[in-house]
């Protein structure tokens, strides 16, 4: 074979495999949206046989062969980023040992009932064994990945190529003094009065299909349903969102949709020409949150857009107990004692990543047994938050990651923010008259701005290097602290 | 390795590929049901990714080598089943070559559009090209599966194992004297009217969830929603419905419902211990439409359940336009003079059938070629009906079968209700009260007994004895026959 045949070749066997990883995903999807109860068992079978097949192309040694055939071959810029990507999977996934592979896999699809058990009956001692021996699996699939380097930045860069933990501290150091002391000033201020009233759930669907659509997301190539937690799922032209629906918070569901929007629209943005191939799918996990943070939160929750959602609400709800925009806007961005992250504000958010991310660091270099997770939690939490973690569900049991195997996931979250502050920043540099627009719902001159500088490009640049090209400085913590000390400033008076 | 492990290891493989089956069926269903129109075309690209991977597991050599090794081992009746499935499909599938299948593949995924756009300008030349193509690659086809044999027979083995033309020629001719003089002399009778007015959508959905509920049906391990064309999807733990609401004409809804209802709780009624092995399916075409038909008609379409469903579509829908509950009876089963077979009753639908397992069977020998199809198709239905096709989307370009290469697939509706026909004489004979139970909507007597004696046997007996064991006799035409010339004998006063 000749390297322009040999690149062909290995073209093509991704191709394939980027297919059958579509299907895998829709499976998934029909899992949390569409499948009966009682099918469950069989589909456990059925998701094993996939990954299997998965499994089996992506560590095929004609890879490796492909691979060095191929390098002396004339390729595109976009070719030459796909070879980078299916090289750095093909490493990873032969580095790791099949009989581990399968024993995380294993342990991890029991763990989660023990998890979830154990959060129901606030038990941390009935789920810290299960937590020792995921620890222990990691650390062993983050040694083989690491070749003698650091153990945790191997599995972090599962999530987040080429980030590592060291900068990642350089980062979370910065923030959290001042997001601290903001904290502590915000939560002496009185708190804003919220929502009241029951909103009718088939009027929350529809409002929250009118704001995927405000947004862009594209419901000829998308879909939105209903699932216990809200996710966004596929690339390409089938990218699906769901939502949840309370009739006590309407917030909740419209604002965790248009971060699943946010999302969507970045799978929805890139390249078609990149489809089905290593560039067709968000470039990392702190990227793809920074388009969703960016979409929920700077535009969704700035006070532009909050005036025009106040008058949409009232059109759709009729009176919503709230008489301004402006009660409207600080309702959206109230800040609370809380001890849940998923339900976190702005503020608080990154509080809650930084202790995790410090806890399963602790973790997995071995300063932290899993039995003594529940201690340093709390601990942690009271040094953090200034008050006491009641019980385990409100504490350490109350995230699913770790208990499927998620080590060094939690961290993009945060990174995602600060990504999303850098790319808001530079969006209000180039649209002067931003918030005219969103004060009119109008979000396509940042959804396009988004688009054109991330979107699009889909896993062509490394991580860092989209946000850098995007914003033309590279990515550091200070903008997203300063919007979010002028922001709650601001709404507190401070 | 020995003939036990071989044994391990053949259906160990065999029931990988049969989750992963289960997921290209679950795509279909999601491309029919779920899918944003914009996905169509990456769709086609990921159906033919898990197409590639089946096929690649169905034709894998070490099948022959394992079937081989196993025949000494110590066997259940179950297990040997089991390989007598994996034996043929594995024969079969290498009988025929992979650039063969590809074309075929190809050739058909463009010609049902082809067949679609001829359909709309009622244009049957633009088609015969492509039917052309079509009937030569399953003439090759069945060349190559019929090492000599009969072609026609090879593809009709593919739906009904083991059933021969010249059966279904001696089973039909008794059949088509029989319905033609009947045809005539009830067409001769005033028809009874229609049904009237319109019928709320979400109410005709509602209704044909409690008649699913009522024949059995299983919505924890399946569900209900709606496409195009109704259809039964999946098998064991997970299988779904659809059905389509036309407001004009809730008959069609309901009672297509019960159809895929039977065909539904076929694959939900197989013994467990069955799934996701070759037994875990309906065993025939044939049968599984046995299964459909005695639901929707025998059962469905009696005068005693018609009277329940009488009164219980009054409490949904208020006055329906109908005064009493054997004007219901006459409405249901109401013989028209129409040209298409979806829509036809139980008299004149297998006069459809005959007509077109005729002209197949010409097309595959070379009798008929493509070009006359629709001449030959006017000349037999005048013959049979007693007038015109004024067009060919009244004719030979109504069903959808032959532009995506199904031939042979047709008899099976037919030999489905002659199965229909020899079960219900059964299960009258063993159930002396059904109509009793039937009148008060009780459908329990009737789907356990067929439950027993067919579904959950799966793949465990040949199609024939599967009948056969449960009737205590031979399956002949004489029972449909006979239950069709009473009971429209009855209807229409002859």
């Amino acid at each position: 074979m000749t390297a322009s045949e040999s690149l062909s070749a290995l073209l093509d066997h991704q191709r394939e495999t980027e297919a059958l990883a579509a299907i895998a995903g829709r499976l998934e999807w029909d899992q949390e949206t569409m499948m009966p109860p009682g099918a469950a068992e069989q589909r456990g079978e059925e998701s094993a046989a996939i990954s299997h097949v998965l499994h089996a192309r992506r560590t095929d040694s004609r890879i490796g062969d492909w691979l060095a055939a191929a390098e002396g071959a004339e390729m595109t810029d976009a070719q030459a980023a796909m070879l980078r990507h299916i090289r750095r999977d093909f490493d990873r996934t032969r580095k790791v040992p099949a009989t581990l592979a399968a024993e995380i896999a294993r342990v991890t699809s029991v763990a989660q009932g023990r998890w979830a058990a154990a959060r129901a009956a606030d038990d941390f001692p009935a789920f810290a064994p299960v937590l020792a021996r995921i620890v222990a699996l990691r650390q062993e699939e983050g040694q083989a990945l690491a070749d003698g380097g650091d153990v945790y930045d191997a599995l972090l860069d599962d999530y987040e190529p080429e980030m590592t933990a060291t900068r990642l501290d350089a980062i979370f150091g910065e923030m959290r003094p001042r997001l601290t002391t903001l904290r502590e000033r915000v939560l002496d201020r009185p708190e804003p009065a919220g929502l009241t009233g029951a909103f009718d759930e088939d009027r929350q669907l529809a409002f929250t299909r009118t704001l995927a659509q405000t947004f862009g997301y594209d419901l000829t190539r998308g879909r939105l349903d209903k699932s216990v937690h809200p996710f966004s799922s596929g690339s390409g032209a089938d990218v699906r969102i769901t939502t949840r629906v309370n009739p006590l918070d309407p917030f909740n569901c419209f604002f965790s949709t248009i971060h699943e929007v946010g999302h969507a629209c970045y799978e929805q943005g890139i390249d078609p020409a990149y489809a089905l191939t290593p560039l067709g799918h968000g470039v990392s996990m702190g990227v793809h949150e920074s388009q969703s943070r960016i979409y929920e939160n700077q535009l969704g929750r700035s006070r532009a857009f909050a005036g025009w959602m106040f008058d949409r609400m009232r059109d759709s709800f009729g009176d919503i107990g709230i008489d301004d925009a402006d009660t409207f806007y600080a309702v959206v961005n109230r800040v609370q004692r809380d001890f849940i992250r998923t339900e976190s504000d702005e503020l608080q958010y990154n509080l809650h990543i930084m202790l995790r991310f410090d806890l399963e660091r602790a973790l997995i270099s071995g300063d932290l047994a899993a039995a003594d997770l529940e201690g340093a939690w709390n601990e942690r939490f009271r040094a953090d938050f200034g008050y006491d973690v009641p019980r385990p569900s409100l504490g350490c049991l109350q995230d699913v990651h770790w208990s499927v195997g998620l080590f060094g996931y939690f961290p993009t979250y945060s990174l995602g923010n600060v990504y999303a502050g850098c790319l808001h920043k530079a969006l209000r540099r180039d649209i002067p008259d931003l918030d005219d627009h969103l004060a009119r719902g109008e979000t396509a001159p940042a959804t396009s701005w988004l688009r054109d500088r991330v979107q699009r490009h889909g896993g062509l640049y490394r991580p860092a290097e989209v946000i850098e090209r995007a914003c033309g400085e590279a990515p550091t913590a200070g903008p997203l602290l300063d919007y979010i000390e002028a922001k709650f400033g601001a709404l507190y008076d401070l």
